[in-house]
């Protein structure tokens, strides 16, 4: 932690069902009404009213069919399928909002890096500046087949291309049009002064990219950049690219390791380590009482399911878990690909040999991440003994029972945390990087990668130093 | 016409320029602000207003850079360049009204198709059904140059290619998933039932997308199919797939013949041919009398850009004019590749030879349709007149000065069409396919080809008549 604040952000998918498959069953919730631009408006307002740094939505393209071989389970439970495209529900939120931030997934695999950062520009315009796009590199096989990659690139192959992607784009943003380059003069009938406006030229491995970018710049220019990724090459480029990093464990130990990693790299590169917010999901069900909150607990596990829990994880760590024995411990299939996510479970409690049934059962409603229950008081301690042992930034708190869990956390938790100091009692500076780094600092840090693609003033008359700078004179 | 009322779309483009370059430079133009969302919104709650069937919105992913050989003109000019994503805009406008439809173009040249129709079902999900889509096939070689393509497709393989590409869409959209397969069943446990969605298994010359559809079905499922090309691939292309088409000419008798021409290849199809409805684009300058109207028009004019105009028209017939002498007339290079849009000139004026400053001077605030200009009444005997001439069914109105073209349209034209009964009093059924059909017919017609991939009940217990449509068991 570097200062006192504990950033939040709501976690959602564009989905009936997400970390918390069954609980739509629940008689109070509204999952089933995520098609509804009501329903998503009324969720961003929620975390305004509790100061939350953002909304992040997740996203996949992909169904999860590694349970069972089929689709079935996922299809039953509303579980990341059916799934709708979260760009297009943002700007009805923004427009019903004025100060939280969106985090968007979107996948570098299967887009144009001069197609993608048209779609994030014209968020950053729209919301005046308050998006962040969430890094992937995807990973199921079933998005692969249908959207023309006949077979799915090797991991570190999709790291690679990542790492290119964001050069281009970096250069689209940061490079192609110089801060002066919009001038809007009606006397002189000049919209844009064209000498201030540069085609990138980049030529790589994986793009060409010879033009200028199609948009003028936004508030932010390059959105927040945020990212996932848990493996050695994830770890890496969250390292060099990364402002906010989501992390995972069930214990802060197991989390601190990896931040204490990645802020190594990132001093490593070049930054400021202390410039990366790291974040991990915490699963929060409050009430006025403990008792309250472990009767509403209670309530929530029933309506939990096992198979859906199940199906999820198969599709994450790509092994059929509906081929085992599901009472059988499963110390024998560790080898077999079950790597990092069964770890977790397995060092949280490293006496245990868990069976797939009680990982289930151990996942319901909380699904991977870790799990806080009580009064206001005992969730703020929780968060902050997490944020202080894993040395963490802040918390994804996900959405697992639509409207309640939101409505729960900003009335209940927010207050007890503003109390501690740990919520700020209102937004300070008015763009997403602004809340995560400093008022006044709308733009990439100067150690950032990005910052290196910058158009300097008076850019076409300098030297190229950069084959990807080019003047258009 | 098939019945009296009038269709009409308000159009615009996501850039600060579109129509009518230089009149972003009027005192009253608002168009500068086009990267805010309260001026979309705005916009579209005027049009409601006035009972419009849609906000159509073009897009396009290059930039003009035929003329002179650079895009310094269409950058000076904020002419389609800058431009940001249309798509990323609608469901804020969608949230602050209740019945405007939104068609907005997509090019299938470099999208996914099982990309695309997530995008364009999640739109249709929360609007309700409001959602066009304006098929291009795109035509701009600086967008083709900066989206992976080394070399921009021919003009017949892209029609091929956006023939297959519509086949893909259509079974996702109307195919994958039985009517009933979202259940939403708490009791039972069940969100969508796996026997009623199916895979598509689609394996064509372009296209390979096995799997089933990531979203459930839509009010329209597949979203309003708009067109606008005028060569003979375009026409057969609408003639086949279009609900909507777009057409122009500067005088009714071209228009008619266009009309003639795809109405005839529709019914060859099968089609109803007065199904499609057919609508130009009519730039409308009106006031409470002609003499203000005309005044109007010479304000308006006074801000033209003849400059801009050329490069607009490069743009659109591939031939760099800024090469050209401006005062020479033009008929030695109508053999050059100059060939609808001077036509519609030459033919518009036979006796005529066109210099290009002409040409430019003739555009001005009009671009390449006609002008109506006068007296509410006066406009809306030139609407009915043309309507009637060229057997359309409605308008697109470009909005030439944002906020007042729209304003105006709906204060003093729409009031004077509805006397006329040209205009409705108030929308009928929920959806933009009922705006163009009937109330209570939100799918496609039964003879349109999308139609042909329908998923009947009981569909899995069937046997496979088309290898496209199989079962999940």
């Amino acid at each position: 932690m570097t200062d006192g604040r504990i950033h939040l952000n709501g976690m959602k998918t564009f989905a009936p069902a997400h970390t918390a498959p069954g609980l739509w069953r629940h008689p109070l919730s509204q999952a089933h009404r995520y098609r509804e631009l009501g329903f998503w408006v009324r969720q961003a307002q929620m975390l305004e009213q509790g100061f939350f740094d953002s909304l992040f939505i997740t996203d996949g393209l992909g169904v999860l069919d590694i349970y069972r071989g089929t689709a079935e389970a996922a299809l039953r439970e509303g579980l990341q399928t059916p799934v709708d495209d979260p760009l297009l529900v943002i700007s009805a939120m923004a427009a019903a909002t004025a100060r939280l931030g969106f985090v968007v997934t979107v996948s570098c695999t299967y887009e144009q890096p001069y197609a993608l950062a048209r779609k994030l520009t014209t968020l950053d315009h729209l919301t005046d500046g308050r998006i962040g796009w969430n890094v992937v590199t995807s990973a199921l096989d079933s998005a692969a087949r249908n959207l023309g990659l006949t077979e799915q690139l090797s991991h570190d192959e999709r790291y690679a291309r990542a790492d290119e992607f964001m050069e281009v784009v970096y250069k689209l943003w940061e490079g192609s049009w110089e801060e002066d380059a919009v001038v809007a003069d009606r006397a002189a009938g000049v919209y844009a002064d064209p000498a201030k406006v540069h085609p990138i030229g980049h030529e790589g491995a994986w793009f060409q990219v010879p033009g200028m970018f199609l948009c003028e710049p936004s508030a932010q220019r390059t959105p927040v950049i945020c990212q996932a990724g848990a493996s050695p090459a994830g770890r890496a480029f969250a390292a060099r690219h990364a402002e906010e990093v989501f992390v995972s464990g069930q214990r802060p130990d197991i989390v601190r390791a990896i931040v204490d990693d990645i802020r190594g790299q990132a001093a490593d590169c070049g930054r400021d380590p202390r410039s990366l917010k790291f974040v991990t999901s915490m699963t929060v069900v409050s009430a006025p009482t403990a008792a309250e909150a472990h009767a509403k607990l209670d309530d929530y596990r029933s309506f939990a399911s096992v198979e859906g829990n199940l199906a999820r994880l198969s599709g994450t760590v790509l092994v059929d878990i509906g081929q085992l024995d599901l009472d059988q411990p499963l110390e024998y299939v560790e080898t077999a690909g079950i790597q990092g996510i069964m770890r977790n479970f397995t060092i949280a409690d490293p006496a245990r040999r868990w069976t797939p049934r009680e990982i289930g059962d151990f996942m319901k409603v909380s699904g991977y991440g870790p799990l806080a229950v009580g009064s206001p008081a005992q969730v703020a301690g929780e968060l902050e003994r997490w944020a202080e042992e894993a040395d963490l930034d802040g918390f994804n708190i996900p959405d697992v029972l639509p409207p309640a869990t939101f409505a729960d956390f900003t009335e209940l938790v927010v207050p007890e945390l503003q109390r501690r100091g740990r919520v700020w009692p209102d937004y300070e500076g008015a763009t997403l990087r602004e809340y995560l780094g400093e008022p006044g600092q709308p733009r990439v840090a100067d150690n950032h990668p990005a910052a290196r693609y910058r158009a300097p003033k008076g850019f076409s008359q300098l030297p190229a130093e950069d084959p990807g700078r080019r003047s258009t004179r």
